[in-house]
């Protein structure tokens, strides 16, 4: 299906801050201040499962995670990033990075089911967002 | 670092039972039969985050998740797969990939660190690792 079908889901919508929009991925800060969180959705209506995104459209997913990475590491640095795709909840296909540091509020478990988001007040989230667009860097034309 | 420096991290040792092995990755089964459960684990000593593998051989990562996806679901048809990289507790790269279904034991939540892993018997875990070898298919020589 085509980008032109695609909605973002609206509990992804509503628990987030745009970021930035990559070729294929809005890329979305989570608005939970226990973890700095990012959020890739692919603008492609329908997906569910990575494996239902097309060769070049995953090839161009794992390319934006890298990006998106490095840009959440350069800005929270931490211990160690955790990757994941669930979907059990919210279907529409979505990639979690979350930067992880031991002692943080779910440390060593996952983030995801865990406690209560912590919101971040209007400059901190401002603030991070325009570090990471920063560390992002251009985006680019979109297919 | 190269293939001959890698060693199996023994707590994955111990969780598992050897599946196969692709070009890149050991594919092993999580000794839990709550869900079924791949772990892959690039064949490179060093590793923590996908990142640290270079650009080639993070494609082969991605190739061979899709391939051991496609043979989990095709063994454990499941509603959801959930993907997961954390490595909060054993950090040697490794890649999760779980079959869920609604009403599982940890069902929406992720399934790490979620109660205690129930063993298969040894008929159980044979038999599973045998249709997932069939699926999976042949191998092909090692870079």
């Amino acid at each position: 299906m085509s980008e032109t079908d695609f909605v973002l889901d609206p509990r992804l919508a509503a628990d987030t801050h745009p970021v930035t929009s990559l070729p294929l991925c809005d890329v979305l800060l989570m608005n939970d201040a226990r973890y700095p969180w990012l959020i890739l959705v692919p603008r492609r209506a329908g997906m569910i499962e990575i494996a239902d995104l097309d060769a070049g459209e995953q090839a161009e997913l794992w390319q934006e995670v890298n990006r998106a990475s490095a840009a959440l590491c350069a800005v929270a640095p931490s211990g160690k990033l955790n990757l994941g795709a669930l979907g059990n909840i919210v279907r529409q296909l979505h990639i979690h990075l979350v930067a992880r540091h031991a002692g943080d509020a779910a440390w060593p478990g996952p983030v995801w089911g865990h406690g209560h988001a912590q919101h971040y007040d209007d400059v901190e989230w401002k603030q991070l967002i325009e570090s990471l667009r920063a560390a992002i860097g251009p985006t680019g034309p979109h297919p």
